[in-house]
């Protein structure tokens, strides 16, 4: 019983498998936790297992909730008509912090992979497919990743959406905000110049 | 309501507060938590109550366990006679995956910090020095960090057993195994340099 206790040892064992972590930054995380428990612990414990518990995914969009259908699939404010799809729910939220898109998503949940034996089905593109036309969309953004996989997806989608009466479009590419040339991989540099606009 | 609920929202927060972590990283965990929720999640959150609730300083050696002292002091085939003296819980579950070390410890929980305020009693030297004469140990280990601090506590606690009958030794420095010499500090090479041993 070299830490602890069977549940300390069996917190950091989980723990250590979680992305990012590994078994030095659990025992870390969870000798911080023991040094200033009580409130805080408990707290977290508490937290975890009504997230545990209420989350699930969203009916219409795949984004987490802890209702049947999401705040911003309910939310009147929200422009109908435009439908964001995106990959995962991280880059729903990194969209939502950049307050830049005021219409509705679709969260994929991964992308096509032949080798991972991940189809259209999978990523309820068929569902994508039945709210363009339900939902009147006029215009489908696809932010994906500007990855082999994320561009293999969009353009299958892309195809699946002709014949509809919807723009498909994707996020412009180019040098990121802040971003210094000499740091960025030739493809983006490339790209953004491919892609220049008069000033 | 950016990320699913309030709950969520709040663990991320939560998270993103322990060692090693930031939001980007909480968020990455806490959305692995959700994808792979139901037992897992559940189970986490019951080991955390449980040892938010369960865990305490050892009586003697300030070891973390869930019992009033704690099994390295209560193991009869642990030698009494010596101490490992450690900076930190974490130094001691090392210690013991090395499996090198048979005896007790005392955790001092830091190291003396005039900046920061922190005196022999709060490191509960006071009790080291009890325990030295009556476990009548014959040799206290300082397995402190090589950091300035830790061996200015070393220093301190060797100068307060001066006079004692007790053997005062420190670990050994040198190259760590696999250690490469061209990326050693100087410092390091050079202490291996001074302490070299005949083959
Ligand atoms: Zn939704
Ligand atoms: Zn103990």
């Amino acid at each position: 019983m070299t830490e602890g206790s069977d549940d300390i040892q069996a917190l950091i064992a989980m723990m250590a498998r979680l992305p990012g972590l590994g078994p030095r930054s659990a025992r870390r995380i969870v000798l911080q936790l023991i040094r200033k428990r009580g409130q805080n612990m408990t707290q977290m414990a508490q937290l975890l297992g009504r997230v545990a518990q209420n989350s699930r995914e969203c009916a219409v969009c795949g984004n987490i909730t802890d209702r049947e259908v999401c705040g911003i699939c309910t939310d009147p404010e929200r422009a109908t008509g435009e439908i964001c799809v995106v990959q995962d729910v991280a880059d729903l939220w990194a969209l939502e912090r950049g307050q830049a898109f005021r219409g509705r998503y679709h969260v994929l949940g991964g992308t096509l992979s032949a080798l991972d034996d991940i189809g259209p089905d999978d990523l309820g593109i068929p569902a994508l497919l039945t709210r363009v036309g339900d939902e009147r969309i006029s215009e489908v953004i696809l932010a994906l990743n500007a990855t082999v996989d994320g561009q293999t997806t969009a353009h299958y989608i892309a195809d699946a959406l002709e014949g509809a009466a919807v723009k498909v479009t994707g996020l412009a590419q180019g040098v990121p905000i802040g971003g210094e040339l000499d740091y960025l991989d030739d493809g983006t540099i490339s790209a953004a110049l491919r892609a220049r606009r008069s000033l």
